[in-house]
């Protein structure tokens, strides 16, 4: 058995890890993002630098023997940011660097929700400017369109954490508990009005700020949450504006409700769930132009998103994605004639060394119908049939999908094979 | 600063890291190998179980939250025993499952050993036939070759655990003494003749083993290890055969002080080594047969192998294979006049949506030389040049490699680099 909360991936289930880990690749690649990755294990330290995480609770520590307190990653920011501000003269801004990190967490395993998963990471540093809030956006669109869903099955919420720090300084609350308040907005979608209205007004009451004479905070509050349109956000204007002009508007949602629950945010931030609510948050991120600064002493302007495996993978079997992964479709030599079999072995071998492609043969002598059955099981494309012709350097060969069988030369087959399978990728230069 | 032992990968170590998986992933697909993976934190006792193995001593291991004994995995093998014994009705036989998990140990870090390493590992399951030895031995010598290596570069040291235990058994030494034994030949090569030959004769001793009436261990020992043709093996013979007919015999040689230092092996065994002797082993593995019986009670038969990352990667850095990574190759629109970003934006959203390349574009105002700087930079093969034109249709390209430039229309660009970048996979079926 597993460790609780730790998953196995049994052939299928790392075939559709992986074809989700090469649909994020690729799209990360279109948006000339290159990849990184760190250590798994980390000193604790670097997590709870950034305080006010609750993250740090669920931490999965311990100390190693060399009496280090160690931390498996609860998510990549910190080692990016370790990373980065170790080395950021080496590299040229705006840096755009991706990784698909497994990281971890130590609280109870629910459903969908288990002690490690991997997170897709893309991360831009270097740029203040919004056309990169705009760009890291349509990264996460394109991301999950990728996967074919479509702005019917998901949206992106988009909020402005600085509107609520500039709605909160207004309101010459004090400052040392603006988080505990962006705590209580996050919180409110989960917990509901009422529930949100009560620790509205207990926060106000604990701050001394007068009902009387500035209001009720959570009448305020609830004004804006229920209709995005009253409170404005140049910010969020330009973002839209610029997702309008890539024909990804529909995608988005202005909703003041997302203010991320980690500490470090300071600008825009998004949210994407699925439209049925039915899923946890599919993937979340924003701008945090002060965490450079704070953990690695470089002040670099800096934004990311983070997209897990778990809820997104939910999501894909119900749009049957999993059903779309390739199958082999490699090659099978039937050997139907056992004294052969040293000549079967050497085809096989040649047409490994020249070719891309998954080619097999049976082991231990087996009888012809049954390997032809394994050639199906195989999803294999082709049966290449080896008996006594071969010593002439003739084979026949069976399209599996239509049984069609013709007989054919090594001569001719090499070289057919070698220009259909001759390279991993075959890309023409422009 | 990562832990000790513990490596950060920068873009560049990261491209090679994946152009290291990238091969051993093509070439376990062409032999038919399909991909499985496991947690990286495993109960402890699935690793002392098998004891003997001085593994256990390096384990990092520590309690969890939960007062579980764990550790972090120092091999894939347990955790392929455990999925396999777990599910073993569910898949056809011969199962060929290969891995890429990071596994770890705690040990004091030295120069091309730290506490983490990547490890290719491929096995076989669930046939005893040698035709199965075969094929892994092919397959370990097609994964370097992959990488450009020949059989000047390196040799697979073949050797037969099972010819040790005949030879053991035969001299009616205490059976249960049998892997003091072998450890002693596993460190033989690296102890020196002259060490080797003072274990043997104190071991001789310690099993009240008469030299007058048996014989001198040590020199019968010395006597195989120095002419490999002496000592007859049927199952060696069988595999030489077997790789002879696939024109892979040069890369192999029969070397008697390969035992293997696990347990576990039952028969034929081997070791991957550069030619210089400059490196530790590249790559190591035979048949365990016993394996599966012993951790979960499934008789199943064996073998499979595992190659680091690190010892590979510093031979592929001393033959420049880094070099030959693919770079980026994407393109670059390049604003020429600010006042068309939009367009320009657009324009490369619409690329990216149908092409699977790279295309960057400058996220603020830059003068056009430097954006040209950029590109080049970026390793980009060509720039898509936006001004006043494109309310027109068209845009200026220029090919960076010839600097040559002309003019085209969008009508005509955008077939064209769907055409050329229109799948990750262009790959016809036969």
């Amino acid at each position: 058995m597993a460790l609780p909360g730790f998953r196995d991936f049994y052939p299928d289930d790392c075939a559709f890890r992986n074809a989700i880990f090469a649909k994020w690749r690729d799209v990360a690649h279109r948006y000339g993002f290159v990849e990184y990755d760190g250590p798994p294990l980390e000193p604790l330290d670097l997590f709870t630098k950034k305080s006010g995480d609750e993250i740090v609770t669920q931490l999965y520590h311990f100390k190693d023997k060399g009496d280090r307190d160690v931390a498996l990653r609860p998510e990549m920011t910190p080692t990016l940011a370790r990373l980065v501000t170790a080395r950021h003269k080496d590299f040229k801004k705006p840096l755009k660097w991706f990784s698909i990190p497994q990281v971890y967490r130590y609280e109870r395993p629910q459903k969908g929700r288990g002690r490690e998963h991997y997170q897709f990471n893309c991360d831009i540093i270097g740029e203040a400017g919004l056309e990169a809030d705009i760009e890291l956006i349509a990264l996460v669109i394109d991301t999950l369109r990728a996967f074919g869903l479509t702005e019917k099955d998901f949206v992106v919420r988009l909020s402005d954490r600085r509107f609520w720090h500039d709605f909160y300084s207004f309101k010459a609350l004090p400052q040392e508990r603006e988080y505990e308040f962006l705590q209580i907005l996050d919180k409110a979608e989960r917990k509901g009005r009422n529930a949100t209205t009560i620790d509205l007004h207990a926060f106000q009451k604990n701050c001394h700020y007068s009902l009387e004479l500035s209001g009720d905070l959570a009448k305020q509050v609830f004004a804006i949450l229920d209709d995005a349109t009253s409170a404005k956000s140049e910010r969020l204007d330009t973002v839209e504006t610029g997702l309008r002009h890539r024909g990804l508007h529909d995608y988005v949602k202005r909703d003041y409700t997302v203010v991320r629950g980690l500490a470090y945010y300071t600008g825009v931030v998004f949210e994407v769930f699925d439209r049925s609510g039915e899923f946890r948050a599919i993937a979340g991120g924003g701008r945090y132009d002060t965490l450079l600064k704070n953990l690695g002493g470089v002040d670099l302007p800096a934004l990311g998103f983070g997209m897990g495996d778990v809820v997104l993978g939910e999501i894909l079997k119900l749009h049957a994605f999993r059903d779309t992964i390739d199958r082999n479709l490699g090659l099978y030599v039937v050997i139907a004639d056992e004294a052969f079999r040293p000549q079967a072995v050497e085809l096989a071998q040649k047409i490994r060394e020249s070719c891309h492609v998954a080619i097999e043969y049976p082991f231990v002598a087996t009888k012809v119908g049954r390997q032809f059955q394994n050639a199906e099981e195989a999803h294999a494309s082709m049966a290449i049939i080896v008996d006594a012709a071969i010593a002439r350097g003739e084979v026949q060969i069976k399209i599996l999908s239509t049984r069609e069988q013709h007989p054919t030369t090594l001569d001719l087959l090499l070289p057919q094979l070698q220009q259909n399978y001759g390279a991993p990728f075959l890309r023409k230069t422009i």
